[in-house]
């Protein structure tokens, strides 16, 4: 890697927890120097302004749970395992964050919706290719006999990703892993129930 | 109520739903005068400033809520009914909103999490109440026999709160409520087998 791509980088990651703890308009091109430690000029030879600074740092904090979830579900095969993988991840939120603030795509999602529409889209790919992949590991599960024929794998999706996010919300309120887990102990059950019998 | 008290009032009305749909960072002062149509003087003869206006915007979409719940459960007595109640609160999200925008609680608490103690803290105590409110329910009708000793209220009251929760962000991202239905066709069923057999 260059030396410009290594500091490319490094603004990324930075902002990355930056715009996740504070929002994209929460936080100012003070904040991003300061996080920096980089003139106006050094971050502008990277990125044309804060804005395209804002979407690339999505992009980056994407990666870093993508990477998560590709980890997880490498070494297992069997559908309920593999969502039972997906579940340990958001476990693993708790006590290894893939970055501090809570979940980027939760965050973005919620600030974006009415404020920023190229942000939203950003928002709306990453929850859609999210989705996509749990709602395939249930298909594939249903077609070699894994799931029951009976489960509905967008209904799947959906109640995976409302109750992760959700119960992760609580847990950033609250500053309490109590409610994430209790949200776990639930979806992971429910994944249970999908055996066929 | 006086002139005042119903100039102050509109100003929160109209506030609240400005920083549902933008956020406390996102709103400006002048885009709080070109929804209120009032001057800043005419604004800080009401409120201190930006951020006495925030709590109090915040409290009053609070208490639009609130209100709904105290309807629903109004004529219901058995638990069962009566956290259907709610959840028929929460489906009627879709198509008459308390306020546009989502959820204030969610909106709030992802914002003010890392950012401003002062919203949190009310956003941690409209939680709490509205989370306290759900745990009553259930331990009521385990007293009362109408649902199953075996189930734990706190465990009930987070995964009600997160799963609509995450299920209106989806809907709100998508603009589509069809995220939010599932989340609540789900979390019906869920109640539905709090029944004693
Ligand atoms: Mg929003
Ligand atoms: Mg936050």
């Amino acid at each position: 890697m260059s030396k410009g791509q290594e500091t490319k980088e490094r603004i990324l990651q930075q902002t990355a927890e930056l715009f996740n703890k504070q929002g994209y308009a929460g936080t100012s091109m003070s904040d991003i120097m300061q996080v920096t430690g980089l003139k106006k000029g050094g971050i502008y030879n990277h990125f044309q302004n804060k804005d395209e600074l804002a979407l690339q740092a999505f992009d980056y904090a994407v990666s870093l749970i993508s990477y998560r979830y590709r980890i997880a579900l490498l070494s297992k095969r069997n559908a309920i395992e593999r969502l039972q993988g997906i579940v340990q991840v958001f476990v693993s939120y708790i006590d290894k964050p893939p970055l501090k603030g809570g979940c980027p795509l939760l965050n973005t999602a919620v600030e974006s919706d009415h404020t920023h529409p190229a942000l939203r889209k950003r928002a709306q790919e990453a929850m859609n290719s999210w989705y996509d992949m749990i709602r395939r590991v249930v298909q594939k599960g249903i077609r070699r006999g894994e799931i029951s024929s009976d489960i509905d794998p967008e209904q799947v999706a959906t109640v995976t990703i409302a109750i992760f996010e959700g119960g992760l919300m609580m847990t950033q309120l609250h500053d309490d892993p109590i409610y994430l887990k209790r949200a776990m102990t639930h979806l992971s059950q429910y994944i249970e129930s999908f055996s066929p019998r």
